[in-house]
């Protein structure tokens, strides 16, 4: 058995060097930057059973999606990503090879993402947990909160949903899996085992003039009611004009449960944001030319809370996951 | 039964204003703070059945020893404490009245710190489980990393070792703590169950010269080994030297024993410093000022690896605790 120290000492010795922002990386008691502006700071986690089963998740993919998780935040901030911290909880089942394999992806993910590994911690746990935090500089445009929206701007969101939630019921259940076509299968599996945030996108929407943003990880209706709340404002959302993977319908059963799923699911990375009327095509095409759709789904006015609107005319609950309830 | 979001709520409204340098605290997608130099960050975690067990810790004592063991990191840089972020996961046996205790009691550790909660994360597991991410800014004297020691240059030592070790068998064994007069058995519980963070002597050692410096987290022959490591350096330390708390002789049977529990244990969070020799007395009265003792325990010579020299002359292995291999 390797100990503890030796391994840390691989992991480092395979992590890119931090750059020059990080004049002390992972190694020493604490790391060291030098930031030069407003800095954003945010902690993350993932827990085995709770928000990843083993072995539906391969291990580099619990790594990819404890970063993702952490740098969507920074990019809901409109931020660019600078460094991230793991504190590593492994379960004795683990072997030094496994443990090895999981924090390297994690690495390679984020050197995906340009983001320095700067420091973490290895301990036992009965589970596998990452706990990740990112940090983030202001970019470009100004920082973006949750408060901020007023009534009449629009409300935005970036890509699809609905994927991540569907995703869960097909893997593991290779049924499932062969009624999709393989294309749609694979992107649908890929929200849970290779999440993107959206980190062009949040730097775009901030500078083009997002007066509000929060990224979709606890689902539509509970994110847009921290939206709602921050900003003593209602939203309104039109569930029809959301954009929904594709796939989603036939995993759920049908085009009104796809709608469900899409407007409940969290995990999906996307952000939902909210835009100054005058400013919603200028930021289309913005997003657009990072790859990325933005898609108006509908409207802030005067009042609290949210409404999710059903094509049928009926509404939505507009609730989440809820980490102490399930 | 609260929602997650209603938890988090009465948690951030019990938390003081998080200061100037902190525009945005907890509750948006993430901090905002403004640092005015050099940033030092790092992060540790606390698990159940690991570091602590239940019922023999109070939940209030599972957040004070998560932060403590995270400032002491920033007290090993020499920088002064900023903020702290919290991803805490907690089993479903524990109702909302026990989070809200545990992380209040981790806020309020904080307050006397001058450290703000910027930020958290809230999940379940099955098992409580604690990661502290820590930050620190440069204070008046340069930040002192685990390199540095030359030839010639003098360990110091803050403090006394072997409680924390020694506490833990002390801890839900009510016959041996009875052994003890009681304010040696409060002291040492409490290098568990309340553990100091040495932020003050940090904070002078690094302004009179420290050459390099490190908490003892892991024992005093696996720690003084990684500055032997990162300074190719030979660490020649005399055990007789190093101060021993009241009990631990008692709890372990015998002055010999005692000498290995205050050589091998972890957790006491003591400071292991590097001076020129020149700079001893000074930096000694400087941190006696601030309450607390500076010992020489050693020199540092040419070479590699760490000498525990035991009083009879005979030497004992520098090895401490491996979160892996335990």
């Amino acid at each position: 058995v390797d100990s503890e120290f030796e391994l840390i000492g691989r992991l480092i010795a395979r992590l890119p060097p931090p750059g020059l922002r990080v004049p002390v990386g992972p190694g020493d008691d604490a790391a060291v930057t030098e930031p030069a502006g407003a800095v954003v700071t945010t902690v993350d986690s993932v827990v085995e059973g709770v928000h990843f089963t083993l072995p539906e998740f391969p291990l580099p993919a619990v790594g990819r999606k404890a970063l993702a998780s952490a740098l969507s935040d920074i990019a809901a901030m409109g931020a660019d990503p600078g460094e991230a911290y793991v504190a590593a909880a492994v379960p004795e089942r683990l072997r030094a090879q496994q443990i090895e394999e999981l924090l390297g992806s994690l690495g390679e993910a984020a050197s995906r993402y340009r983001v320095a590994l700067a420091g973490g911690d290895l301990s036992r746990a009965p589970v596998l947990m990452l706990a990740v935090t990112a940090v983030g500089y202001q970019g470009d445009g100004p920082l973006v909160r949750r408060q901020g929206a007023r009534p009449g701007d629009v409300i935005v969101l970036t890509g699809e949903l609905g994927g991540a939630a569907a995703a869960l019921r097909v893997l593991g259940d290779e049924r499932r899996r062969q009624a999709l076509e393989p294309g749609v299968a694979d992107a649908l599996v890929a929200r849970q085992l290779d999440p993107q945030p959206r980190l062009r996108a949040g730097s775009v929407l901030a500078a083009t003039g997002a007066r509000a943003m929060i990224d979709i990880s606890d689902g539509l209706g509970a994110d847009a009611l921290h939206v709602s709340t921050a900003g003593r404002v209602a939203l309104e959302i039109e569930l029809e004009r959301v954009p929904v993977q594709a796939g989603v319908a036939e995993v759920a059963g049908g085009e009104r449960e796809a709608i469900e799923v899409a407007a409940t699911g969290g995990d999906d990375l996307e952000l939902l944001a909210i835009l100054p009327s005058d400013q919603v095509e200028r930021a289309a095409e913005a997003v657009a030319s990072g790859g990325c759709a933005l898609t108006s789904i509908g409207v802030v006015s005067e009042g609290s809370g949210v409404t999710l609107r059903l094509p049928d005319g009926g509404e939505l609950e507009p609730r989440g996951y809820d980490h102490l309830r399930s």
